[in-house]
């Protein structure tokens, strides 16, 4: 039987797994990324991570079709290498040439939010779709598209990178040096700072301050979420600030591509259906043909293991396609 | 040789062509719609036109594989009806079938601005490309998606609506209800009424003045570029504010497909080089990775003959495809 493995690269945690054609994970592994280090040495761990899953589960090497590598940064697909990675501190890392020389498998690297996508499409929540748009609500605001069953990055490399989608003035700038990106308004790092912002600017009692020891330093998104669930007025207007551009973003992504169905992943997700609720309820004001549907909007089902399985399965999306287009 | 109608019904006129496989236009003939007539009247007429063609060409009729017609509204693929059509006033109105029946040869129906950018892809601007996103600039912003040489319309299709992005607030809302819209930023009309607004806000000379008799409903995309390019202060600063939104959008619809190449047409896209050139230094401004590139930007070729053209190319596309992704 054709096995994958999957390589979820992540900036505290490294993990590991085997994953059969049908996208289920049969085994996984993981160890700490500790990316101070040279890159050398977290692909040399990486390279060690492979073999030891191999050896625990006692698979012919020969059965493994493909390692694929998730990313949390840009990745240049025909090289294999990292182009920009900016939790890893990375720039210009060759990944695929080291890992390939050493254990004789292909390789294949891509972004690990389009990565989650795939896993989703693959054995989650567009398991029975042909086209849908996978949304990371984390540290930042990230994207996973699939057209006609692949994975779809644009030309440049450079597509699904809808957190970078101008949605309004925002009052602080993105990273990528411009106003209005959409991960200014829906991340989790985004509603932390608003939340901030109006405990700083509003005189609203909030049950957040119970929660965060009277350090702003300690507030998150769960903790958000949570006062919001219990009806907090400023945990609930930041919740509410980041669902209205988030509806904005699914609309515009609806404007160019009206995908069948959306799947809110990432940390946020995890809020579970108190957000679904308010992002359908807020989507469904923003149509622009009133009459006419959007495509349907969900949770996605995998949670962490979504990484590796999505890594995994990129060997058989090279199968299928030039991802280039 | 198999031969394709196309058939481009517009508000004002209806022109219907005869195009090759190769999507070279043979022969073409046109009418005025008289919109204010009964859609059967309407219907009538481009069977009659058709016929007309037919005869004139003395083509036989076994030879035309189906007839396309583009509508400026929105069309339902499965049935061939036109959905909404604000342009000619119609509603549900079918069309398909009852030139199917009276005709015996197959026809399609699509949304105009996505056949232009269908007939740029067959014959055009994006003739060598896989991946391109056709936009038109004219009463409203319109999209024409190609996507792996295949229309996109999406799975409700409300996909290529570009000009239903939200980019920013607006001083005033779009006509589909919403405020932000790129089409109120970037559209000729969009372009008259905020240089209107300058000229009775800003006390500021402008050679507008002496092209429009002094009246304001005088004004037109033309005359306001025309003025941009001799140095006119007022129609800078109103071309310069379309320019800024449109690579916004340009770059939004890069962060969700990232084609290889934008087409602008359109009646601005007349405006030529002195457009493109401040497009292309917008856009390049705009991008959200800095050192990648972003796909390349060109004027439409085809001009007013894009609407057959693309229009007949639809049958060429029915045998590839399913439209709905």
């Amino acid at each position: 039987m054709s096995m994958y493995i999957g390589v979820d690269l992540g900036g505290t945690n490294t993990a590991v797994g085997i994953v059969e054609e049908n996208g289920k994970l049969i085994y996984s592994n993981s160890m700490p990324t500790r990316k101070e280090r040279e890159p050398e040495e977290i692909i040399k761990d990486i390279e060690n991570l492979i073999l030891g899953v191999i050896d625990e589960t006692k698979i012919n090497k020969e059965e493994i079709e493909s390692i694929g590598i998730g990313i949390p940064g840009i990745a240049d697909y025909g090289t294999g290498s990292v182009i920009h990675c900016l939790n890893l501190n990375w720039s210009k890392i060759p990944l695929k040439k080291p890992l390939e020389k050493a254990l004789g498998i292909p390789v294949f690297i891509d972004n690990d939010a389009t990565l989650a996508g795939l896993a989703e499409f693959e054995a989650g929540a567009m398991k029975d779709v042909k086209n849908g748009v996978f949304i990371t609500l984390g540290t930042g605001v990230g994207g996973g598209i699939i057209i006609d069953g692949k994975i779809h990055k644009g030309f440049n490399g450079i597509g699904s990178e809808i957190g970078h989608m101008l949605v309004d003035k925002n009052y602080y700038d993105c990273s990528c040096g411009r106003n209005g990106c959409l991960e200014t308004f829906s991340s989790a790092t985004a509603l932390i700072k608003y939340t901030k912002k109006l405990m700083e600017e509003e005189d609203i009692d909030t049950i957040i301050n119970e929660k965060i020891d009277g350090d702003l330093n300690n507030l998150n998104g769960k903790i958000i979420f949570h006062a919001a669930i219990r009806g907090d007025e400023i945990a609930n207007k930041a919740v509410d600030r980041l669902v209205r551009y988030l509806a904005i973003g699914i609309i515009n992504i609806t404007s160019v591509i009206d995908p069948e169905v959306f799947v809110l992943g990432g940390g946020l997700s995890k809020a579970g259906f108190f957000l679904l609720d308010k992002v359908r309820t807020e989507v469904l004001k923003n149509k622009y043909f009133k009459t006419l549907p959007v495509g349907n909007i969900v949770l996605a089902e995998l949670g962490n293991e979504a990484g590796i399985i999505g890594a995994a399965m990129l060997g058989k999306q090279h199968k299928k396609v030039n991802l280039f287009g």
